[in-house]
């Protein structure tokens, strides 16, 4: 996490790679703060404190940005899901607090996590955002492999692991259309009780 | 369904409820049909062949008119849900027909899946859409409740047609966004197998 001083140095030298994290750490708060992701480079240069060629040395254009702000999404994510299942003891309960952390990451990060999941990976190819988005699906993979005790090939972990990642996503993606407050139901209670039959993979 | 001729005939006269209906049949063809939804109720109304203000009559405005079209993608859902229940004789069987023809809609009708769930409902309160959306939400409801064996009002019965929903969602959420096939799947193949574990509500 970069600090505010360092994004207040509208003047301070910005390493090449520094840059770079600054406009995405910076690009991710602009994303989430506009709606309809209404914001240019120039802006966000502007915001950085750099000026505008400067910016588009890192991305030739805003879909490249949007491309690197999404495959950051899926490495936070990532990490979210691998921390959260690290506080507990049992596999079978780490796997409840990664589905967890996933539902949580899109509650808080509305904009990013439609983003990912915005057609992305098969309109604009890239290696950076195709190998995050694997290291999400490989841990996930991991996990289940893990809690079956299969091997992560066997083809009953895939189809396990997409079973579970189909009720998290479809879940988060009903969170954030408002789905289940419409239907009467207090969001939060409601997503640890299906999350806790969603330990049996 | 409205037949092609009756979409011919530009200056035949519509009854009231009728050109609505025309409206909403060509609305949804040119949702499809348009990249990112970018067609005016102008363009539509020429396109069904009458007046812009005969158009405006029936909605006021563009979102008005995709109120409606989500609306009627509710209704059409639940036909196709209850529909392909239909076919087989078991519940259980009837549950996981239901839960394909949930991504199968997704699939034919990708524009029209993400506006039902695009935040309308949140956005636009309208008591068609909201009665609509229920109705769908109602028939999930109901077959859970009689998979189980248990009263409708059960909270069992909630956490898991929510679970359920959740599953088909998210599967259809993946599929659009093509994960399946960049996590190397095919898709139709996967769908099958991940619905075949998910008639164990």
């Amino acid at each position: 996490m970069r600090t505010e001083k360092t994004l207040e140095t509208p003047s301070g030298p910005y390493h090449h790679g520094n840059l770079r994290l600054a406009l995405v750490e910076q690009g991710l708060v602009l994303l989430e703060s506009s709606p309809q992701g209404e914001f240019s480079l120039r802006e966000l240069a502007r915001q950085v404190g750099v000026s505008a060629n400067a910016a588009y040395r890192h991305f030739a254009n805003k879909e490249a940005l949007l491309v690197a702000l999404a495959a950051e999404g899926f490495r936070r994510l990532q990490a979210a899901q691998v921390q959260a299942a690290m506080t507990v003891a049992s596999l079978k309960e780490g796997f409840r607090q990664a589905g967890r952390a996933y539902v949580r990451f899109a509650q808080d990060n509305p904009a990013l996590f439609r983003l990912m999941f915005g057609g992305l990976l098969s309109n604009h190819p890239s290696e950076e955002l195709s190998q995050a988005a694997h290291a999400a699906f490989g841990t996930l993979q991991t996990s289940v492999a893990q809690l079956l005790g299969l091997d992560e090939a066997d083809h009953r972990v895939t189809v396990s692991a997409m079973s579970a990642w189909s009720v998290v996503h479809g879940l988060s993606h009903l969170v954030l259309d408002g789905q289940l407050e419409h239907h009467g139901h207090q969001a939060d209670a409601l997503i640890d009780e299906v999350l806790a039959r969603f330990e049996s993979v």
